[in-house]
């Protein structure tokens, strides 16, 4: 069943800063929304504008043809997929669960399977792009499930981001969002690293990104973050708390592979460090507060 | 004095794969040129188009107005300047010598403060953009030290590269580049470790990395390196011994800023197991051989 506004009902659990914006956009396009969410305060603006609220994942998957999630960690996720009052119970053969929660590739792996007993199929698409990315509908999505459900989905992607591709079976998307984490992870620490030393040299820091910033040394990161961490600005876009989960998901998964991750582990335990010392929700370009003393 | 063609004699010394390039544009730009390297074979090519061989370091310094270094390592910039026959015993006062060399910050005072006691000047000004910046004229280059200096040698600098800043005083352009080696060495395990990630979790990397590179995990390292990783390219554009110098520099004077830097120790750990398993001559890319396996 390819997604289709005014005739595919819609559920989204999930309505934190991101979801709110992914379940706006689906119902701004036409198409009928339900929604859940743990805190019901947080689907006001939804209701408001249309949306009908449903008490808990199982009714949620009753009403809806395709279902999306955007919940916080794998253990949220499996209690919404697999627990008692959970979408399995509630989804009808032919239905579409799609989890874009960043969360562990093999759990994906377990509910694809559990979902598939019951005649339901899943994808996982996870997101980068963070806040903003959610607001302006430009995330990109990766994406981890059967082709066929893939291209049915598509409508619905479209209307959430742009960059979205098929990365293989179940669990795809996640390994892809857990390479993209790892590369942010040990860049992380080489951004503060420069920047830090780049102080410590009394040189003018913002100078020295002006000359390092275009070149080899170039990144993301060090475009967007180091300047937010020179002016002392640690408001999160993507918070630290939830780096964290996602680092120790790829530890993990990297470790049952058999692959050491010299840099993702360092840069896990700075992380933990700052967390321990009050930070965990700040954003990710905090890391700076442990080298800038 | 100004730099000017068809006034300003220049003489250049390392004439490596870079320093050809650089000396080359010098000539092509219309100025006399004279050279100096420790094997005369390379020289052979600019001595053809025009520019005038010398003996050693000092009569090179006798002949110019202006002396660029592009050498190797440290002990080699220590040698060329300092050393018996080295450049500051044939300066004149009023000469102007630049260090192009990726050398040690403190190393580049000490020269600057012998220079001035003969009333000569010296600029420190390492680059970035390797080979192919040199040879497109368009490397980025740090400067350190007097500004009416860097302003009179501005149409030399202008000749050989883009983005070219004044950083600060003697050494800062040294500083500025250990800014930037420190920022790649970090930022290279977390594109080795998210490319073997994806490889080993079975999915297709080009197609991970079609999903990651444009976003907050993106890199010119994930952009340029990572695909020739993939095909198995380690031919240099920048040799795992020059990093591997840069790194020791850079974690020397940090150290003795008393700032702690894991990510660059753990990376320069990872590139001298590389080295001695004979990879020196690779490009740094090939640090994703130690992942691969």
């Amino acid at each position: 069943m390819k997604a289709e506004k005014g005739k595919t009902v819609v559920g989204f659990a999930g309505l934190g800063v991101m979801g709110q914006s992914m379940a706006g956009h689906i119902l701004d396009a036409g198409y009928d929304l339900l929604v859940y969410n743990r805190t019901k305060e947080k689907a006001k603006n939804l209701i408001e504008r249309g949306a009908v609220w449903k008490d808990d994942p199982r009714s949620l998957a009753e009403g809806s043809d395709v279902v999306i999630t955007m919940v916080g960690y794998p253990a949220d996720v499996e209690q919404v997929y697999l627990g008692k009052g959970g979408l399995l119970e509630g989804a009808r053969p032919g239905a579409v669960l799609i989890d874009m929660t960043t969360s562990s590739p093999g759990l994906a792996v377990k509910i694809a399977e559990a979902a598939r007993a019951k005649g339901v199929d899943v994808l996982d698409a996870p997101v980068s792009g963070g806040d903003r990315g959610a607001r302006e509908a430009t995330l990109s999505i990766m994406v981890g499930g059967d082709e066929k459900v893939f291209n049915d989905m598509a409508p619905l992607f479209n209307i959430m981001g742009k960059g979205i591709v098929l990365q293989g079976g179940p669990g795809s998307g996640q390994h892809t969002k857990m390479s993209n984490q790892i590369a942010i992870a040990s860049g992380m620490m080489g951004v503060c690293e420069a920047v830090v030393y780049a102080k410590k040299a009394g040189l003018d820091p913002d100078r020295v990104l002006s000359s390092i910033s275009a070149g080899a040394a170039g990144s993301w990161s060090l475009s967007n973050l180091a300047p937010r961490m020179l002016k002392g600005d640690f408001a999160p876009g993507f918070f630290v708390k939830h780096l964290i989960k996602d680092m120790k998901i790829a530890l993990e998964e990297a470790r049952a592979m058999g692959m050491e991750t010299p840099g993702l582990a360092r840069t896990l335990e700075l992380y933990e460090e700052l967390a321990a010392l009050g930070y965990e929700n700040d954003g990710t370009q905090a890391l700076y507060r442990l080298y800038d003393k």
